[in-house]
């Protein structure tokens, strides 16, 4: 059993690295934070980075601040190195080095396009979240699962499966909500840390961009716009604009919702996302793009006008 | 045990009906359902009831179509009556008259306000949703989860929990969702169902909605608006508008979150959301309205405007 060989590679390290993947999410921030704390309970000196900030709405979790993003000489050499949700050496970024410095390196991800890039990998695309494996690694270590380290997991698990709605939701992924629940995890307090504090541009902006939908192919296609120039207008930054494409997906009727959005460099970021039959990677390939079959996406150097009527086009032959 | 005398009840019972609320949710729908299959299952004749038209986002459940919204001579007379997720007689609605009727009447709920009207009366306020009394009844039954059944209870604690999402939801409540997910529930079908199948005029509407959104007393409390002409501008119908306190509520800073809506009828509904402090009951008191803690509403014979500056004064005055 892997947890087995991750017992032993433990029992000869002291000082230990954590690294979450760039643009960190909740489930490499949870992965990270869980870990750490567990391991420091056995006694290890645990070092967590990351080369990008963690999200505001993560920043509830004790010790998002411990993240280090920069590699300092003092810090180059480690016992072990945990990468934790990354599903290629590319995704730790620049800590990307830390896997060539060191030679005991564990790879621990849920990715099903993992390149088993470390020494020792546990890759299990079955889990709906690293967290998950995370959370089986601390039981199989016997550590006690603290406030803590339940609130880190829960926060992965929660973020990774739009709060247990996502297909890849499983019996066990609420097998673990029910144990992290009796644990003292608080659902509610962390959706509203999660899900349910938007700044007020944030919401002016849904509006706008709402109000940009359209439809196409009988209302199998819908689309949505996202330009600098809304931004500026409701005083939003560009992380303010995640997650609008949902809004355009969630229309009955609607297959394939396509969102456009305007770049800091005038090019156009395409985000594709279907429901049951559309396979987005293909769709994302055209463009040189890819991703998933229900997720993709590619960039065109073209105006938001133009990069509509080519993906369009291309969207309506896959009906 | 009460699931005993429930137990010996059946024995004796042949025709049973089974009465939803009225305005009926997915918890009383799922009930309902889910205990008619299970009923069915052992030789039972079971009839449903439920006054008001079972929302659209709920038809995709099985056997939806089953309900019938008027008391016809020949079905008056039951060996036994089931109230599920029913805190008084009132909200049987029209079905009341069964109560009456007829001599064994079971009331199985969760909420807290229960009047223990039936002749026995299982009421858990514990529970997050009445589905998760009628699993444990049908388990204790020995009865064989369907899928059907399955999906109905799944669906009814799915929305009484904001998908797993509000304080109500316990460790108890995921245990059941893993053991639904094993009998075949497939969560992300069930959430585009209930979540995920807006029509285009909602979408158009929440636009519209949003942009009316103010706040007030340092952020701390935000106002919503949704009148009469924004309906007919956009071609949504009342039943589009629901829901839309919660784009109000969900801002970072936001504790009290109050919705002004024009009725069919002039009068103003205003719904009144709370995050951690505010008692919403309490102000819904002051205009002749009441609720929960969290969650309140009353109605104002007034102007939107005017209503608005009433119940702003009054809930300043909170803080």
């Amino acid at each position: 059993m892997l947890n087995n060989n991750i017992k032993e590679l433990l029992k000869n390290s002291k000082k230990i690295a954590l690294v979450g993947h760039i643009m960190p999410d909740g489930d490499t921030t949870g992965s990270c934070l869980a870990l750490a704390y567990a391991l420091e309970s056995l006694g290890k000196d645990v070092f967590l980075f990351c080369q990008d900030d963690i999200p505001d709405n993560l920043c509830f979790l004790e010790g998002c601040e411990k993240f280090n993003n920069e590699l300092t000489p003092d810090n180059k050499y480690f016992d072990l190195i945990f990468a934790l949700d990354c599903s290629d050496p590319e995704r730790l970024g620049i800590f990307k080095k830390l896997l060539e410095l060191n030679e005991q390196t564990i790879n621990i991800d849920h990715h099903v396009s993992n390149t088993e890039f470390a020494s020792l990998n546990w890759v299990d695309p079955n889990a709906a979240a690293t967290c998950e494996l995370i959370y089986e690694l601390i039981e199989s270590l016997n550590i006690h699962i603290d406030i803590n380290i339940a609130n880190a997991l829960y926060t992965g698990i929660s973020t990774d499966t739009g709060n247990f709605s996502y297909s890849n939701t499983t019996s066990k992924t609420h097998s673990i909500a029910a144990q992290l629940l009796t644990l003292g995890v608080k659902p509610e307090e962390i959706s509203n840390n999660l899900y349910r504090n938007n700044s007020l541009e944030r919401v002016k902006l849904i509006a706008r961009v709402i109000d940009t939908i359209e439809l196409y192919k009988h209302g199998q296609i819908s689309t949505i716009e996202i330009t600098k120039d809304m931004l500026t207008k409701v005083g939003a930054d560009e992380k303010e604009s995640s997650g609008m494409v949902g809004y355009a997906k969630d229309i009955k009727g609607v297959e394939l919702a396509l969102l456009f959005k305007e770049q800091e460099d005038g090019q156009i970021k395409v985000s594709m996302r279907s429901k049951n039959i559309i396979d987005c990677n293909k769709l994302a390939n055209i463009f040189g793009g890819g991703g998933h079959a229900r997720a993709a996406g590619c960039t065109i150097n073209s105006s938001l006008y133009d990069a509509k009527i080519i993906v369009l086009e291309e969207a309506k032959k896959l009906f």
